[in-house]
């Protein structure tokens, strides 16, 4: 089995691992990229990484190559799946601009909030002029393990991932291109959409935070969602998912509550989002972080809560509870995650209007008649930034 | 043993029947009022309170009366000791008003957070013509607990309880009154120092709230301070913590840390507030609440933050964690704690400058020179209102 279309995965974590094996093993040609060369030297030497599937079944699945120079990395590809933590968009960001060449697409695996319009944002201010499509998806396709430094497992595999590309006029061609390898990615209408179903904003810093002693008293020994979720921190998930489902409304996106969407992805049942998370079967077993320096504060913090706060403040939807809970992480990692997280000017949406903001996702142009009509401090410039946009 | 003072004891909880049978038992005449009979019935067929002492001795205390009748319970009474959750002082004053007369000292025991200031308030909104000494204490006296419906059990009785009148110019006169009774109480510079020094309102809500998840799957199942003091949630004390602190210092109060309290009081030993406490042999053995409905929540958030956060708006003071921690117990307990909490304005020092809060709680007055300046919207009935303050 041979396939045509070349693909560079980005980082060699948990995904990233799973993701370049399953995509070789596919027959598509594979580059893995890891910025350290320590996460792929044993890959790098032996040319390949066994893959251990759902059902058990091992194989040994051969890349192309496996680097960390990135202009290597993205020469030959047609497709670069961006599998890193939100915190490394940026860096690879600036690392790929310039080395990206007319045709390319990336996709982010996933976005978090705003990822994808963040990525465009900085591909604009660095002046890159190829011609590439920026896309991400609403969540990672697999529930997946590094084992060994060749090594990796996947756990499970989603159906339906939400995938929108920036501007959304291009989401078609981006699935055509990969529905060989992945033809369970769905279209979502666009990024904000993909952006604004991002669940773990809810779940992840809040169930943490309600429960900071317990994890660092026990070392993370009990179950995250069905003892982490009680009545109170059940209230607190409410109101933040309120928040959410309202910063999308403002924006002309339907979400689903996050209720909802746990009946849609896990049959759940129940009539509160308390019924429903405890009577889950998907959440049984699923453990707490074994202390606070985790991603679900780290990364869903700064680049879910955050852009959420920060288009909630632009659009006028009050988001005190994400507040909150960034106003906590901050105190419990002693960072500023309000100056590090990603807000609406990273993300190019910053003087927008609505109705401005949604012709950029779907057509990536701002309505000409205000594109450069300067409304205050900076903005003349942000809009200079946007006419460099693709059509 | 007889004694001249005659007490009256408010509230027939853990600690006034304490209290009650405590000061009975020295040969005071006490009469313990309760608002629902229900607390006080079996004690008024008796006429007594069974009393275990710290040794472990029991004894039979004979009371003067106990009553539901408030103007009753005023009458004959030298000190009022209010031994409430700070969430019925309003009440408290509001009855109280129109039956107090000249010469009586009421004492809060504790005000947690502006309760002397919020009392003498009411009584002034009622135009309450009675001479009488509003006065609060730092913390209660005892660690005492209601065992049954005419029991009670004195576990410690603190040495050193500050305690200050409003104004601070009769803190003398009320320590007089009382030291037969109780020598342990110490003068504090004014309210302001027994209202800041509050510590509850730095430890209480934040440890329920970031080990909420723990406190309803275990019903309290751990040690409140011993395993529920970890890192990141000592982080988020010590915020809570500075902000007190700076509060205290915008108002020309220098209040000890909390760090520093608790090695005084304790002789604990640490360099870190996470050291210090899992150092501090006092917290031993302290269980969690059972659940997240406890005073620790809706008495601590309404009366000791919500009057730090309050007053750290109008002196500018950024009180942001203890924001994020009244927002939180919002939801948990779906309470709007800012609206029923206790304001600057309630405490009767909205508009005041420094200059003239201290004054105020010095000397009972404000600098005449700016009395009857009107400021803006509201403030001459204010100091309309402070005005009639006894002096």
């Amino acid at each position: 089995m041979s396939q045509d279309t070349r693909y560079t995965v980005i980082g060699a974590g948990h995904g990233g691992k799973a993701m370049a094996a399953d995509l070789a093993a596919k027959g598509f040609a594979v580059t893995l990229y890891n910025r350290s060369v320590e996460r792929i030297s044993e890959i790098a030497v032996c040319g390949t990484i066994d893959l251990e599937y759902e059902n058990g079944i091992s194989r040994c699945c051969r890349l192309a190559s496996a680097t960390s120079d990135i202009g290597e990395a993205l020469e030959e590809a047609d497709v670069i799946m961006v599998v890193t933590p939100a915190s490394a968009h940026r860096d690879i960001a600036h690392s790929c601009a310039p080395h990206l060449h007319d045709g390319q697409i990336v996709v982010l695996n996933p976005g978090r909030t705003g990822g994808a319009l963040e990525f465009r944002q900085i591909l604009n201010r660095l002046d890159c002029a190829a011609d590439v499509i920026v896309a991400e998806t609403g969540t990672f396709i697999f529930a997946s393990r590094s084992t060994g430094p060749a090594q990796a497992r996947i756990f499970r595999r989603k159906n339906a991932v939400p995938l929108a590309a920036l501007p959304a006029v291009h989401t078609g061609h981006v699935l055509e291109t990969i529905c060989d390898a992945y033809p369970q990615f769905i279209p979502a209408p666009n990024v904000l959409h993909t952006s604004l179903d991002n669940m773990g904003a809810i779940f992840h810093p809040a169930l943490a935070l309600l429960n900071a002693g317990w994890i660092e008293r026990t070392r993370g020994e009990f179950q995250f969602y069905i003892d982490g979720v009680t009545d109170s921190t059940s209230r607190v998930l409410e109101v933040l998912d309120r928040e959410r489902v309202t910063v999308a409304a403002a924006l002309g996106v339907r979400a689903r509550s996050a209720m909802r969407w746990l009946k849609d992805a896990y049959s759940a049942k129940g009539d509160t989002l308390y019924e429903v998370i405890l009577g889950n079967p998907g959440y049984r077993g699923i453990k707490a972080p074994r202390n606070m320096r985790h991603r679900y504060v780290f990364e869903d913090v700064p680049f879910s809560l955050v852009p959420l706060i920060s288009l909630g403040t632009q659009f006028g939807v009050d988001t005190w509870g994400a507040d909150a809970m960034v106003r906590l992480a901050c105190v419990v990692h002693g960072t500023n995650y309000y100056e590090r997280g990603r807000t609406a000017e990273d993300m190019g949406l910053r003087g927008l209007r609505v109705s401005e903001v949604k012709r950029y996702v779907h057509e990536g142009k701002i309505k000409p008649i205000y594109a450069f009509a300067d409304r205050g401090n900076g903005r003349s410039r942000q809009r200079a930034a946007l006419s460099v946009e693709r059509t």
